[in-house]
Formats: C-alpha cells, sequence, structure tokens
C-alpha cells in the first residue's frame, strides 16, 4: 500500500542530504567542538557553517543564533529565560491563548514565580489583533510572546504590526515569535518581523528531531536554562549535538532555495482540497482563509477524530487530529477559537510537505467520503 | 598522517552501526513518536526498544529512564529538579568539589534560589570519603550528588557506601551519581548502586552528541525542566531525538557488550603508559593508582598543557588538558586535589577508547619525550 503522509506539521522525513551530513558529522568529523585540538576544530567549523545557514533562511546574522535541543527548549528558553533576566523591570507577561504547549507551559511556570500572565484570544479569523496587544501591554510588561504561523489552524500573524504595539505601549518589552511552523514555509526575515526573539527548529523543514534554534537580536537577554560548559556564548550549556546540527544547516539552506517551489506547491494543494471541500457536505474549514497553504484543518461532522485518523491509516493516509504533542487531548486552539464541542471533536489537521502530490489530495478526499457514508448515520 | 585519537572522555567516534540506526530512524522511520497514527508508533517503537537498551546496559529496568538531550540537560534535572520537588523538605544540598561543570553550575543555581550547597572535597586517592557524606547530611538535607568516575582524573567512587551514608544520616535524602564516565567503561549494576538518579550519555560510548538520559528510580520525583508536552511522562516535554535515541540504544547494546574487552584493553594501555612514565623525569601522574584505566591524567611538568596539546597535535594525536567542556581555563578538579598551579597548568588527559592500540601509546609516550627535549630549558 502506498504511504500518504499528510502530518509533516508534526514531523517531516529527513532530507537524505540531512542525513548524509548527519552521518558524517557522526562518523568523520566526530570531534567535540569544545575540544581545544584540530579534531574540536573541524567539528566546530562544521557547527558555524550550519549556523550560517541557518541564520540565512531566517534572514538574521549567525552570531545571534543559539542551537537548542529544539522548539520546546528555545520556546522555554525564551520565554522563562527573558522573563527572568528582565525580572526587576516588570512581572507581566503577555502571551496568546493558542500558542504552542511548550510556550503556554513556560507562561504557567511564569505564573507559579509570581509573574502575571495575559492571555490573548485570537480573533474570528484566527490572528492575534495589534489592539489586543496595545491593549495588554503596560510599564510592566516584560515580555510579549505570539507564534508567527499557529501550528494546528495555520493562522499567519502579522508579527510586524504587533511588534509595533507592544513597542509603542512599551518600548522596553521584549518580543518573542515562535516561528516553528513559518520556517521554511513563509517568506519572512527575523530582522524585518522586527522580535527580539525568534524559535526555529529543525525536523518540521526535513532536518531532525533533537535541534532547534533560538534567534537573538542584538542585546536581547536570557537566562540560561541549561547551566554548566562554555558553549554558545554560555547561553546553553552542554556538548552541542553537532551531527543534528549539521543536518539543521542542511536542511535550512534547503528550504530556503525551495521555498518558492514549495509556496506553489502547497498553494495548489490546499486550493485543490478547498475546492472538493466545497461540494462536500459536513465537513467545515477551521483553517482561516489566508492561513498558510501547508496546514488544512477541518472538521468532518459526526465523525470523531480519532476514528477518523485510523479509518484513513488502514488507507495508508497520516494525518493528525491536533498537535501531536498533546497526543489526542482537546484542542487548546480550536477551543480559543471559539468552536462548538461537535467542532473540536471532529477535527484533522491535514499538513503538507515537499512530496505530497495532487493525487494524495484526492486519496485523502476519497477517503473522507467513504468514511462520511460508511461511518456516519 | 596517521591521526592517534586519545580524547575519548571528550567524546568518541560514532559507532557506524549506531549511525546506520540513527540515519534509518531520520529517512524510514521518521514519524513523530507522539502521533497516534501508525508512522508514529513506528518511531515509538524504536525508542522504546532503545529504552529498553540503555536501561538493561545501565542494569536497571526502562520504565525508570528518561531521554534528555545530554549529560548536562540529565544533571541540571537531576540536581534542580530533585531540589526542588523537595522544597519543603529541606534546604540542604550536598555534592562533590570536582562535579561536571554541569552539576556544580546547578548547584550554584540552587544557592541563589536559596539552597545551601556543601562542597566535599575528595581525599588524596581522589575519592569521595563516606564519613565526608555522613558528616555534611543531616535532616534537612534533600540530595546528595557524587560521580561515579571522576571525568578528569578518572577517580572512582565507591558510590554503594556513599549511597549507604547518606542514607544512614537521613532516610529520606535523594541520591544521584553522574556516570557519565563510567557507563560502559566499567562494569556497575544502577540498581546495585543504589542511587535513585543516575545519568548516563551516549557520546562518550560510540553513540552521537546530543542524547542522554536520567535514569530515575521507582518514586524518584524531579520537577521537569522542559516544559511543555506529555513526552517522556511529562518529565521531559519536547519531541524526542528519536534518530539519536535509535543510535544510543545500540552504542548502549555494543558497550555492554564490549565491556569486558574494553576494560581488558584499556588495562592493558594504562598499564604500558605507566611502564614509560616510569622511566621519565618530569613527569607525575594525577590520575590516582585505582582510577578507571580508560582515563589517564599526568603532568610534564615545565611544558603548559596547550603547548603541548597544539605540539602532539602536529603529530596527529588528539587529548586534552582536562575537560572539553571548560575550554581550556584551570581545571577545578585538580584544584580540588590540592595540586599545586605547576602541575595543574601541565596535565594532560589521555582517554582510551575501543579503537586505540599499544602503538598509540608508544607513539604518545615518544612525542612527550620529544617535546620535553624540545620545549623544555
Amino acid at each position: 500500500m502506498r504511504e500518504i503522509y499528510l502530518d509533516n506539521s508534526a514531523t517531516t522525513r529527513v532530507l537524505p542530504e540531512a542525513a548524509d551530513a548527519a552521518y558524517r558529522a557522526m562518523t568523520v568529523d566526530y570531534g567535540n567542538p569544545s575540544s581545544l585540538h584540530k579534531k574540536g576544530l573541524e567539528a566546530e567549523q562544521v557547527m558555524e557553517q550550519a549556523r550560517k545557514s541557518v541564520a540565512s533562511a531566517l534572514g538574521a546574522e549567525a552570531e545571534g543564533l543559539v542551537f537548542t535541543s529544539g522548539g520546546t527548549e528555545a520556546n522555554n528558553l525564551a520565554v522563562i529565560g527573558t522573563a527572568q533576566a528582565r525580572r526587576k523591570r516588570g512581572d507581566k507577561v503577555v502571551v496568546s491563548a493558542y500558542e504552542h504547549d511548550s510556550v503556554l507551559a513556560a507562561a504557567k511556570y511564569l505564573e507559579e514565580l509570581g509573574f502575571s500572565v495575559t492571555y490573548l484570544a485570537p480573533d474570528k479569523r484566527g490572528r492575534i489583533a495589534p489592539e489586543a496587544v496595545s491593549a495588554a501591554v503596560d510599564g510592566k510588561t516584560v515580555l510579549v510572546s505570539v507564534m508567527l504561523v499557529n501550528n494546528e489552524i495555520g493562522a499567519v500573524n502579522d508579527i510586524e504590526a504587533l511588534v509595533r504595539a507592544a513597542k509603542a505601549a512599551n518600548p522596553d518589552t521584549a518580543f518573542h515569535t515562535d516561528a516553528v511552523q513559518a520556517f521554511g514555509k513563509l517568506p519572512f526575515s527575523a530582522k524585518k518581523l522586527g522580535a527580539d526573539l525568534v524559535t526555529v527548529t529543525a525536523h518540521k523543514i526535513g532536518g531532525p528531531k533533537g535541534v532547534g534554534a533560538l534567534w537573538m537580536k542584538k542585546g536581547a537577554r536570557v537566562c540560561a536554562r541549561e547551566l554548566g560548559g562554555e558553549q554558545e556564548r554560555r547561553i546553553r550549556g552542554g556538548t552541542e549535538a553537532s551531527p543534528l546540527i549539521a543536518a539543521f544547516g542542511v536542511a535550512a539552506e534547503h528550504a530556503a532555495l525551495e521555498l518558492p517551489r514549495f509556496t506553489a506547491l502547497t498553494k495548489e494543494l490546499s486550493a485543490a482540497m478547498e475546492r472538493e471541500l466545497c461540494g462536500m457536505e459536513g465537513v467545515v474549514r477551521n483553517s482561516p482563509e489566508d492561513a498558510l497553504p501547508a496546514i488544512m484543518n477541518v472538521s468532518v461532522l459526526g465523525i470523531r477524530s480519532e476514528i477518523m485518523l485510523h479509518y484513513l491509516e488502514a488507507r495508508g493516509i497520516y494525518v493528525s487530529s491536533g498537535s501531536a504533542c498533546a497526543k489526542g487531548a482537546a484542542s487548546h486552539v480550536l477551543a480559543a477559537m471559539g468552536y462548538d464541542r461537535a467542532r473540536m471533536d471532529s477535527a484533522l489537521r491535514v499538513s503538507f510537505g515537499r512530496e505530497n502530490t495532487a493525487e494524495d489530495v484526492t486519496e485523502l478526499m476519497r477517503a473522507i467520503r467513504d468514511a462520511q457514508r460508511e461511518l456516519c448515520r
């Protein structure tokens, strides 16, 4: 049976070129980047080349990039690390209500430390409004964190406008954006966004799981959370995961080069899906119209997500009910959008990747129609 | 020029079989272990197989093993996470003065949080005495952390005796041991040690950089530090680094199988080095006599470590001056041993791995003798 993998926002197959780079770093340039001898230097050079590639794909200078073990660590470092570093300036933090778990859990942790956190709800189009940021930020606000692309519905926030709103209300506020689902899928430049901190990760763009990065604008300060060792300018201790970092560099370079093709492809696929949806009853679209084309969230009313997941799986089609990290729990994103229970319980996230074809969409939609016939009554 | 890599305690070349496992997990079993469909399940199965392999090599049950991004994260989680989880029971922590930076930095962080930390100095043989632990632990002590094998001098602590001493003074105290330099190099069983928490990592035993684990005895509790997501029983959030975890499993299995051969080989190599040292003037051994044979720390008096490092490097021989993580800073381990400046400034750590031969030792010692002739005056 042919496999149709439509869960590319959960993770992606690693590009062969990226996997080759990791392999080489494991078996040839295997030194410890912190070692003072040539084997260390070689490993360090591989890592610094990757830093340049990732930074360049991000439209930012390499000096600001700190490698982490993934998006979760980078988000934790950005949110908790920034708030702790700015504790003396204030005790308020503003985040959107539909952030990834790693931002929400970090915010919750800050509440335990005595910070007060404001959660901003998205508007009907799934976006955080600049006015909402303006209203929430005051002189005591040390950090605002709003994601660039929402991981479940693909809504794209206008981070530039949100940064302007935040800085107008308090020029001293730091701004973080989780760009994990945007990186390599949407043309943007960290510098142009104006955010002080930007999170990216490798495994959503054909790189391996286990490595991500936090880009920090010059002057941004965070309290380190991985303690010990002089690595990553003392911002992130621990022996660097050089094989994964090498692969991340290759994947980022590839994603930057392929971005126009990726955009055209995902636009075509989401448009094809949209066309098929038009003629179908009982299926509603949860992604806003101007969402990232790579993410299409729909609800097939009357069929619970997990039932549909397994029905599709039996045909070799892989989608998700929401974020993989939540392991099937009810979606806080759809709840924040104000959708009712029936819609939340039947939600499917279809996420396209570089290897998908129009045929995949046809197969998916045929299977959904079959499911409606067989499972609905 | 033949490369002679004698820095295996900094990091090791990844075993081809382990690198192959990582490659496969990147390109074939590439699903997100948290995904609910078959691709997720396949990735989860690979990960759970690796968990069994690592736990088995550690002589412990797989349920207690939490994968992390490496030794640093595992040590941070053990020290900070345990102290925070036990905050209500007391505010004292005991660590040895020659722990790895990731334990010492964690202890320092606890001091900032209001904990009081006692630092135990090693005795003349480089070991932490049970009496020192007994004297330091009281009813307010929530955690004792002493490493199994010291990373710079190879001293081996009698963790069983130290656990007994700690628990006799306060049965409620948790005991953590950083076994990074012992795992796969010394026969031991986590269960028999009696420690509540044990840190291990992959890249010292032919696995890749970027993955480690904290083994927790049943009932041991820590506050999570990577927040968000349901992974690793909520103790460690974030998408699991499944390619690295797969490789870790293979490396651990291999290390366990090869342990007798590894022990015999490193005993032979350290004995050969010891014999050559006997006939040399101006070289003193910093490793205790009963150290782990894989680590030989010596000082070539009168030649600064970095000068010697580069002299040897020019001959294709790679050793270190101390821990790679400290990037050449003066060794806190040798300072804790009470060695004088001259000895600290000329220290070399030679660390053997599975690929070294007697010829490597001959070459190293010849080079050191040449250096003495050419550089000493």
